[in-house]
């Protein structure tokens, strides 16, 4: 079965201005999902499509009928202020809807006059979060990053002798998932240093992001109910860049024995547009353990897997400071890495999730930890960047960052390319630090 | 301020079966929420008052109009499917309508015939989760259960240098809580002998319960609002008992470095019946922490929690296996303790849940943890009851125990009394294991 069709066609183009711009993160070929709204109206939120520089109105495209069948019942679930009733249809219906819309997008399409009216140019919309975000989970599938960090919390036992059968995960904060872009205060917390007699409630000094992926649950499992690794793409829906921001001297001092927590609910961010895994089909490549590595457990293992289930997307951090920003400035691309330099792949991740019989559900949320490449440009957090905080980096301008400063923004971006393919993006995931309050 | 009001009078009385024998968990003076429906009807769930034998069925009260003001506002909050718009109320309207209902309940009101056909049996219900829980979080407050377990995962390191000063909590899985009574599969997961080479999928063999309570979130506050310590109470609706069921050798693979996941989200069980804290008034102690040990800091510590911080709410767990039920016997109660041995207060939970910005919301839930008393008959975790599954329990009938076997159930009972004070409970929180499936 090839996973390709007619919708990933890199000669196919689009009525629509900017989708046919080379280097633009929404071709036709991409098609993500979110919700969003145009700001200041008091509109509500609705689901919508991203093509070129501007978003189909899934609400207003629904209310005006241009499809059948399938492509019908998901259209109609994607009308609606979040996108979960959507991701509980599964495959046909996605695959259905992506082909509509394909067909009704691309240059010569008859259908061009219903679409058209249902456009809002990106440049007035905001974005909420795609989903209803029922519980968030927080695997650690970097092999780079578990040594880089476990370095740092345990010198002498950087990776702990579980790593390579289990695909760690904790779960993490639901409420303080917020959407690019998000501000938010530094955390105040619990640190103690190493010589001090007792901990102080400070503002972390340490502060972090970690670039992560973001995958979203489609159809759920009920309580009881493995899902075998052999379906458990059927069960994603899509991927989102994900920051998972970090107090690490928070950190340090609460997460024994029970794992992260003020360290990192204090705010999460991700990006508001959803590549679907079908737009991500031409960008599997194989997942590649190395052969002295235990092999996975039966349970965690497939074929399929193996042969294609990892993806090839790139990954790169941005860092701005006040200062850069007033002198107009871009953002600096600190470290760069690919998503298939992960451990575990995405398939792997729901079939442990769920083989003691936990129930995930449509919109669950399953970050993949901090993903870390295998050289020090490739890792994807600062105390890892900048060796624990001793070997500051160095942005334009001439200023040097080790952790983020206040009025720091970090911008996250993804996109893939491959031979025979079009070039496709995530768009942004942004987040700025305010100073901490109280 | 006194905590205490008319409707904790000892002497008062209900008009209503069941509600004046002694020992009844749900005396006039205790009126806890649920949600419920009568069972087989094809109802809607909706909110319930227990008072004796019977529920007062809040929709249909709704609908009766027999309340004004702050009463009937939150008469109508709890009138829908779950209680989360009455937990978003706060203490005014909580306590206006639990003052309502005291008095028309009570013997001799003029209220009677309004009441009367808004009853219906508890015989006749089924109960669902009191609120929607968007997030839940578990706390480790009972010192003497992290060292008791803390000795068996790290002999050498039992108590953490962070316990005494951090109130430790994890994020845990919202989709898996379920209401009692409830059934669930012995969960399957990876689980390796000290001496194996490498680690198998299996059936959990040492499957533990941990007797906690949970303590449902009132009104939220939004994303970087700190609660202080002095104001926590008035963002508690109320507690329930919870039962965090573990799958011991699962856990012990799993845990380092991010904390237990699969060995504790197959299944949480709570019981439905909320107890308010204003029901709870009576039953209040000091929060008793040795001199000798660290005080908290400022943003922990408060008079009024060092003062009343506390509840003394006693606890029992009873343990019946498959022979035992067969023969009729009920279960048998292997351990009681009380959640006044506490180390940290539901106060500071939500202080400290809080201090980083972090958003709480209505409906959320907080684990107490493990509420182990100081000596071992009072430990709430086989783990500790059995020295590690090394002593087993004796049962009636010649059974002996350690760690769960299949059909067996236990039972987590709570109730309160107090000098002065009526009796009050929790009713039963109840769970079966059922065999490993697949």
């Amino acid at each position: 079965m090839s996973l390709l069709n007619e919708t990933h066609d890199p000669a196919l183009r689009s009525w629509v201005d900017g989708a046919n711009r080379p280097g633009h993160d929404f071709p036709i070929q991409n098609l993500p999902f979110a919700s969003f709204r145009r700001r200041d109206r008091g509109e509500s939120w609705r689901g919508g499509v991203a093509i070129g520089d501007a978003i189909v109105d899934l609400a207003a495209l629904h209310r005006a009928h241009p499809f059948e069948g399938l492509a019908a019942e998901a259209l109609a679930a994607a009308a609606q202020p979040q996108l979960n009733a959507l991701m509980a249809l599964g495959p046909p219906h996605w695959s259905a809807l992506r082909l509509a819309l394909s067909r009704a997008l691309r240059e010569g399409s008859p259908q061009r006059t219903v679409i058209e009216p249902c456009l809002v140019p990106q440049a007035e919309a905001e974005y909420g979060l795609p989903a209803r975000i029922g519980d968030y989970t927080d695997f650690y599938t970097s092999v780079h990053h578990a040594t880089n960090i476990g370095r740092q919390f345990r010198p002498d036992n950087p990776l702990l002798p579980n790593y390579k059968w289990v695909p760690i995960g904790y779960h993490g904060r639901s409420s303080s998932i917020g959407v690019s872009p998000q501000a938010f205060y530094r955390p105040r917390g619990q640190v103690k240093a190493p010589d001090a007699d007792a901990p102080t409630l400070a503002p972390s000094r340490r502060l972090d992001i970690e670039l992560e992926l973001g995958v979203f649950v489609g159809p759920g499992n009920a309580l009881g109910d493995a899902i075998p690794v052999a379906e458990a793409e059927a069960h994603v829906f899509g991927i989102v860049l994900l920051n998972d921001w970090s107090a690490r001297d928070i950190q340090a001092w609460e997460y024994q024995p029970l794992g992260p927590f003020l360290a990192k609910n204090f705010a999460t961010t991700i990006s508001p547009w959803v590549l679907t895994l079908e737009a991500l089909a031409p960008y599997r490549v194989p997942f590649e353990r190395p052969v002295t590595d235990p092999q996975p457990l039966p349970y965690l293992d497939d074929p399929a897997n193996r042969a294609q289930g990892a993806f090839d997307i790139r990954l790169s951090i941005g860092w701005q400071t006040p200062r850069m920003r007033e002198q107009g400035m871009a953002d600096h691309v600190v470290a760069q890495t690919s998503y298939r330099h992960a451990y575990w792949t995405v398939a792997q991740m729901v079939a442990h999730h769920t083989v003691n019989g936990c129930n995930l559900q449509p919109g669950d949320l399953l970050g993949t930890g901090t993903l870390s490449g295998p050289t020090l440009e490739q890792a994807a957090a600062f105390i890892e960047l900048t060796l624990g905080g001793k070997q500051p980096l160095s942005l334009p301008g001439g200023e040097q960052r080790t952790f983020l400063e206040d009025g720091d923004t970090v911008v996250l971006r993804g996109w893939c390319e491959a031979p025979g393919a079009a070039r496709i993006g995530f768009g942004e995931c942004r987040g700025t630090v305010l100073p901490a309050r109280g």
